[in-house]
């Protein structure tokens, strides 16, 4: 079915679900023709990639034991998603132990394959580097108006590229509650906080991988490899403590909502210079379906939307359309870090096949960008403007 | 059941299937004593390999919408192979987006586990290094008599080596015809053309990686690593241009065809002394089987027979088996390029367990060599024969 | 099921399982904080990581046709492990072709799903560097009360990372007799036997990757990668013989055995100063299945309990618990070579959840160490424990 092959014994206590997706794009950037990142070329990469290729497996075991993993097959290399056992034994409980994702921001926890958006927003250059997926133990509750967790975690599953040193471990939590909770009218917020200590060797998990220090930027594609702002490695850092808002309205064809999250990083006082630092992202984005869908909302998470006609050649029905809009900025710039502040407005068009397929057009428009690593040749501030289209099949 | 793992819903609107092949060789190679690559010594590594490990899932939607992943895990690594979403809503048209091979030459679109011989020919040194699978959009139609299909490109899932340019593109097309038929009775031609831009760093798609420069060369085994003809990167590429013929015979267990490739290599005229290039491969091929059975034809494609009665010491049946040889020629000297000029001679011996199991027996001799970038010690032309077996499994 | 996803065509000729495995690990170790390897600071690395992430296909054709494959995803990086084709149409005999585990000692062939311990013994420091899996073709006859193989192999599915030299190869076999053979009331004995010849490069396939040349280490645990004895590459390998002998007894909840293991290295004459070597280590270990249940026999090889009531909170039972001690030594001095000689005792304490679900803790102390490559900063010799616990799903 559209959930993929999904089996179960008799009795209902064995389930398994093998699922996958592809998300095939192509993207290509305006404006990047005489840009330089000091004294080299730098330029937006145009061209195609298969942007996620994911497999998954899930699966009861005994009625009370869930098991997930997940791994993605992009860029000819594998990564490790989710890789955790999950106890279900206690009611409106689930404890987690393995990789996950960490627990900070709606956009973040969405699945890719429910975004509006080919990418996430600026926001994600505080959050990609610091809570995104590591293995750890978490404990959540889930409710129909409110949900609330807490994890404790060690780092990703690469190995530590230092030689002999400890990992770091971070602690997270968030809680979301829905004061208006109807099927086609939703008012939802949340809050989330996050704590982390790096390694010894200043190592931070970053989106599946690891970095030397912590690194926060943004790439205005994934295939771009242009990173506008970038701090590069920030040295000699103690501890990192983030606070994230969370505000979405949902009433039928409609959506409005917007996440603001705030970073304090602690330097190690022994270094002279390394000040403390503090860095803000935010988003404020706002949908309407064309052929009068509503997405969904179910304890705490939002889905896409369901066509209620899919695409037919034969029938002369035309699936689902969806218009997106995202406002998002980033301030990079603490103390002697300068690692540029950035605006950038995204325009969607979203064509929803059927329940597994999508198709996706973007456009991303830099407003403002100062600051930037990145220069003209003249030495001005670069103005990049990158169009993308996405094949997305997913189940 | 031998298609591997299949799956339908009530209403065949949903199918899945799951397969896997498993290639598992050993080669030999004699006349590598005495090699040299320059200063440095050269040798055709014996040993064994698992030349292939593939798992593939390829599932149907809503009935139109297809999908194809496929992964290879030889050499300890993961290699993207087919990674596609298809649409067939239009009578014997399919519209395929993500990664898929291009489209040129029979040789290289037929199944690694339908080859009648354990590597492909020599005429493979042009085509692998240019139109093996790339990400793009192709829009092909099928009739019992004749195919024609048309595609554009990007480059491999391999990201972009070189930091910050634009990925290069192509553009190709293969039609086929069979004027004769019939089950057992077939002719079939074909002719394809391919014209690629490099992209700004030079880089040509390379089966399933990439290289820094144009570099045509064949090993003479997979495991070996020993390239008796080999270009090296050809720099300063501006475009290459190729034409591909193909023509076959089946007539029950006999079949015999061949296969001409020529490749125009344009340089870019800045570089004083980077002339254009131009170069050619072929092969002739033919089999006998003598148990009987017929190679398969459908629809522009070749496959292997299917043993009448399969092996089985209780009924004393020993499967099927096939007799195949093959004389192939590259000539890589064109200009200032000097890559070697070599014809091979394969004889094969395929012994047909039953539809999912095959065993190989290959032998490659060389009958002439000459400009190689490897000679003997002494200085003269290698002369190295190869022997390789094969244990398959496939569904 | 509990065997996970099961398949069978109508008449049994066909069939298809699809396994996988997740363990999860943390780890702590005391006693590593002012230690050094030679001028570099040395550590044991604390943290989390996914041990093993595993997913298995074996399946059936035409009834005498088996195949196994089998992938690791732990680290971010895919490992192939079981990849073959087994023919197993003469009664009692299985011939088996493609990667598999060389045929040598009782621990290294055990499951690790089904192993007493986190870790194998300090043993392992000989025999994975030797004997792990490698592609090869192997003959097996298996009985009630004796078992018997032999198989000649190759090396592992790592390509070879030196240019151009010949693969090494190996002949190993394994008997394996049981004297007393009731359901719970075993004894077991066996013998294995090793010869390999290195590669010209003078690599040894070690446990799924290759190493330069010969190398025998062992860690204080797979996170910590703090190798308290390690002989660094040996040089000059001629030849690898090894003999191992294994025995067991198992009474009911209770049992207790050990293996021996004995490496002798010839070295090439030509290097003056390089003598040939011998290398020996051992392990003792016993068991008390506190709940009652008993581990389980068949044809020569040991699986973990099922527990008699699976863990439930709703029926207030606890699954099964057991209870091992192992002790372990290894001597990796030998004539030029000083990689230390090593006594370690380990306590486990393990929770079976289900058939499928298993905790693990185990505690490792180190009870006596000299000549290691590892010394405090004073010059003294380290004493490293380690505290490891393990969530563990397995189908």
């Amino acid at each position: 079915g559209k959930k993929g092959v999904e089996f179960e014994s008799a009795d209902k206590d064995f389930k398994f679900r093998m699922g996958g997706r592809i998300h095939a794009d192509a993207s290509y950037s305006s404006g990047d023709d005489n840009l330089v990142s000091g004294a080299n070329h730098a330029e937006a990469s145009d061209g195609t990639e298969i942007r996620r290729a994911r497999i998954e497996m899930v699966g009861t075991f005994w009625k009370d034991w869930d098991f997930k993993s997940q791994w993605d097959f992009g860029d000819n290399k594998v990564t490790t998603k989710d890789m955790y056992i999950q106890y279900s034994g206690i009611k409106d409980f689930h404890i987690t132990a393995g990789q996950q994702k960490q627990l900070f921001s709606r956009e973040l926890y969405e699945s890719s394959n429910d975004l509006m958006f080919m990418e996430r927003s600026l926001m994600n250059s505080l959050a990609e580097a610091t809570v995104d997926r590591a293995i750890g133990l978490s404990v959540a509750t889930a409710h129909k108006d409110w949900t609330g967790a807490v994890g404790i975690y060690g780092e990703t599953v690469t190995p530590t590229t230092d030689t002999s040193v400890d990992e770091g471990w971070g602690i997270s939590s968030r809680w979301t509650f829905a004061p208006l909770n109807e099927k086609t009218h939703v008012v939802h917020l949340g809050i989330s906080g996050n704590y982390r200590d790096p390694n010894q060797g200043n190592q931070v998990p970053e989106g599946g991988s690891k970095q030397a220090a912590l690194t926060l930027a943004s790439e205005t594609s994934h295939m771009s490899n242009l990173k506008l702002i970038n701090t590069g490695g920030i040295a000699n850092v103690a501890a990192i403590k983030m606070v994230g808002l969370e505000a979405n309205y949902l009433n039928g064809p409609f959506t409005v909502g917007g996440e603001y999250s705030k970073m304090w990083v602690d330097r190690k006082t022994a270094s002279a210079g390394d000040s403390n630092l503090d860095f803000s992202a935010w988003y404020a984005e706002a949908s309407y379906t064309l052929t009068g869908e509503s997405r969904k909302y179910k304890k705490g998470k939002f889905y896409k939307l369901s066509p209620k006609q899919k695409f037919s050649l034969k029938n002369g029905t035309w699936g689902a359309w969806e218009l997106a809009g995202r406002y998002s900025e980033a301030d990079l710039n603490s103390a002697d870090i300068t690692g540029g502040q950035m605006s950038l407005l995204t325009v969607a068009l979203n064509w929803y096949i059927n329940d597994n397929v999508r198709f996706m057009a973007d456009y991303n428009k830099t407003l403002d960008l100062s600051n930037s690593p990145i220069t003209t040749v003249g030495g001005g501030d670069p103005n990049v403007d990158t169009f993308m289209l996405r094949g997305q099949l997913a189940f």
